[in-house]
């Protein structure tokens, strides 16, 4: 095990086959999807992939998980911060748009693809969206715990609509468009978030 | 022609054919979806589809085209009616959350399979939302001109803002599921449209 490493570890090949999938989901959709193309992309036979997958199911599996955890990570890490409740929804807000716009064919296999799994993979990923959905819930209660939102607004509707505005910018995000990640994550926290808070009381 | 008339007119069966299609676009997803199945399920010869289409990627466009249509033409009435801009915002929300909640597998066939048309084609369809947008724009620059909205609010972000928050519905409504449509809307409309509003002046 002397001179230059050219072999890739398990992980940084993990990680690669994960991208290399990505991508070729993202452009021929799963079903059109071959592990053949995958492996030829990545410079190895198809029989490698089965170190680390049984199947293309298996890899559209982990693909998608993955997307999932790298997002709730993320984003979990500043809704955890310091700050009150509007502070945190507004940096979740900037960390998620930031995510999904850095990572948009994952965001889109995630997407659209989920419904390529079989059932019972595909409620244990829907299962995990509900931490997701929960944290944004819980910011929102917290806000309005605090007397700095209206207490009228439903939070479950609220974490609903907020994730409806952020997720969308998959669809029309284009790395050299007119308009950048934080831009784009200002208008939704501008709207949104303004909506939902308080007007200051009168003295 | 005496008689009970026993036979669809043309116009009949196409919306038939339509509604049949995106059943099992929507069940089977475009690339496994056959014309077959469409022509079994209307009770008629594959070939006779041919009456209408001709080829399954003209049904694909025909279903996305129509569905997009009526959106449009239904919200297009709402934003042309009484009332100052947030008032037709409103009922422009409430009209959009209506139509995708009452039309769940034309809104995620629309959504998920433009990608399964052909580069021009999907041009055409793309080009199409572009009026939808600038409705959306229009009725937010008219707030801030009549003095009813705040002015740093840009407009075309402001619209992708809440045309994601209103799409996004069709992917966690379910008929039967707690939150109604109009609650839906009303949530919607509570945030973007109150974080869009000026607050009135001081005396």
């Amino acid at each position: 095990m002397t001179g230059p490493r050219l072999r890739l570890t398990r992980e940084e090949r993990r990680s690669q086959m994960l991208e290399v999938a990505t991508d070729v989901f993202y452009e021929r959709g799963y079903d059109q999807a071959s592990l053949q193309e995958i492996a030829t992309r990545m410079g190895l036979l198809k029989g490698s992939l089965y170190y680390y997958i049984d199947s293309k199911e298996d890899l559209l599996f982990d693909v998608i998980r993955t997307a999932h955890d790298e997002l709730f990570d993320e984003v979990a890490g500043l809704a955890a911060g310091p700050g009150d409740a509007f502070e945190r929804l507004e940096r979740v807000i900037h960390g998620h748009v930031g995510w999904i716009c850095a990572h948009l064919r994952w965001t889109r296999v995630f997407l659209h693809e989920l419904r390529s799994l079989p059932v019972p993979r595909r409620q244990e990923v829907l299962a995990s969206r509900h931490p997701y959905q929960t944290l944004l819930r819980t910011l929102i209660l917290e806000a309005q715990r605090t007397g700095l939102a209206r207490p009228d607004v439903h939070p479950p509707l609220a974490a609903l609509t907020l994730l409806g505005a952020l997720n969308w910018s998959y669809r029309w995000f284009t790395p050299n468009g007119e308009s950048k990640p934080a831009a784009i994550a200002a208008t939704i926290a501008d709207l949104t978030l303004h909506g939902l808070r308080l007007p200051p009381q009168r003295a």
